[in-house]
């Protein structure tokens, strides 16, 4: 099983969430993607979700909560997308997975395959936790719930082509202060090419030591995205970069 | 084996812990709780597990550390609490044990059983992690100690009945800065209630979707504590709140 | 395998390293040091490993990337040392490891062992990954790549005797505030010696419990290194520390 939570690790939540996994599937291999997406961004758990998704072994159940409406009437869903499957709350944090790909979709609503009583503020703990521990270990999707016809998919933000070249945006950042952007490596023009962000050109390189310690770049990141770093510094606080900044991408 | 420090994940005192119990017991299952708790602060490691402890799987040996008073005379105690075993400084920590659980209490106090030298500042290491890889792999509770009558307790802050309401305190706050208190579901008065935090009066409800994004409420949180929340939003930056604070609750 | 890395919690570089490993090597069990080192810090690395060590269960594959010059020529390195073996960057990472037990020095050469493509950003994820899953499965080190004469060092600061006293420096701070130094054990002199940080003489003591809360000490701590603490604080924050500051300890 993958867990990815918005939850941190200053609090026993994960904890908790992984002792109900226990209890209920004691043979599960646990493996954490990260429990680190800043509280209740949905669109920031998309982006990790996305960038691990090609890593975990086919066959995965991922467990994925960031639940900003926890206990309200938003869905609760289990997921087959053929390469793996996914328990988590219907709203827009599966929105990563391409629509082909999608196989099956179903909601939880039987009481019976939850914790009692159920709280209505940690469904991870009550609703999905229990869920995804009877899937990995055999439980078949059919027996979770009713198939529904789709789930709910947030707006990630995409390339624009424009005269001036292909417009983006700064999307989140990492620990080491890249700024993650809205354009991906299919979006950038053949060739050299260099990025414009706060009215300042920054080179495109393929690597970080292609600038000299302290200097700005962009380039096409692990993640198939492109990234605005500054060698060895963290770009968000040399460059004062903000989530929403506009980037800018044209050949050279 | 589950468990709980105040070691943070900075440094490697974690990763260090848990070497020393594989070196013991090798096949041993390791649950992390969380090793979030605030440095040496006692009370948040007692709230912590007692919000954790009736998930995790009956028989599970607890390993608990926070311990300011390391390298002082404070004694090192196993517990058979009926449902789990603990291993911990006397000091406090385990004070949400209830009294009528505990069936057997013992010193650690042989050198054998320790990792040699035994250092003044890690006892996490030295002394309770091979104490409880060798209770996991089955080392009787008795051949680990000579019985102790009892172990020692702090005030953990609880309701006060007034004119006014039901009084209590902010005792710490979650990654999501909800504020959770001394009252209890059970200290609360039948039917609709609101809290009254730093003069202002909050509803009360049963989930965050009770009220708009950005508004304050009052609620049952997961762990059956009242926890003082901001939807969507941190109560502890919106509200000002600090540990501490008066919490007053009566019926609307 | 136990890994050691820079890459934090917050993002989900971890799981995926994770994720590779369990793809290569299923059965194996993850040990984790520390993510925390501080990013592209390889002294902070260092020190991180140098204390773990000795605890982690012989026969250990060790993975252990904090890597600035990653997409540079720096080469990739596996490291057989007697009691362990070390995946890693050559940027002086292993300087912790001494000379004499070094049998056998390899470099990573051979893009069959590797995923595919080789990002130019994560070769934790790329190279390393894959590397040490393939060694903790049984691939034999010499099947790895060359053997290369030996791996870069970095200079760790040490003790330097003046007419003044044995003279040190704080080489990083743990989460509690503890300023660990460049002094070791056996550096220190017979009987009682104290310490002097920013012109301030500190009682050299052996535990933290023989000065009063608030009060500044130094001792000889769980690595074997001189710290400069305050009971039940930070000495960081109390006393002002920065990395890089003078140290001085001499017989009282």
């Amino acid at each position: 099983m993958a867990l990815t939570t918005d939850f941190g690790l200053d609090d026993p939540y994960v904890g908790i969430l992984k002792a109900v996994l226990l209890s209920f599937a004691p043979a599960a291999r646990l493996l954490d993607l990260t429990h680190g997406v800043p509280p209740q961004d949905v669109l920031a758990g998309c982006l990790a979700l996305e960038a691990a998704r090609p890593f975990v072994p086919a066959g995965t159940v991922h467990l994925a909560v960031v639940d900003p409406g926890v206990g309200s009437e938003r869905r609760a869903l289990v997921v087959d997308a053929g390469r793996d499957l996914w328990v988590a709350p219907d709203n827009g944090l599966l929105s990563f997975l391409p629509e082909g790909e999608i196989r099956q979709v179903r909601a939880l609503e039987d009481p019976a395959l939850f914790l009692r009583p159920v709280s209505r503020t940690f469904h991870g703990r009550d609703v999905f936790a229990p869920v995804a521990a009877r899937l990995a270990s055999g439980t078949p999707l059919e027996s979770l719930g009713p198939v529904v016809d789709t789930f709910c998919r947030i707006p990630v933000p995409a390339a624009v082509i424009t005269a001036e070249g292909v417009r983006g945006e700064v999307l989140t950042f990492d620990r080491f202060g890249n700024a993650l952007t809205s354009l991906r490596e299919g979006d950038l023009p053949a060739g050299a090419w260099n990025g414009r962000v706060r009215g300042r050109w920054i080179v495109g390189v393929l690597t970080y030591a292609a600038v000299l310690p302290g200097e700005p770049l962009c380039l096409v990141g692990s993640s198939g995205r492109v990234e605005i770093s500054v060698r060895n510094a963290s770009a968000r606080d040399v460059l004062g970069l903000g989530r929403g900044e506009e980037v800018l991408v044209r050949p050279c």
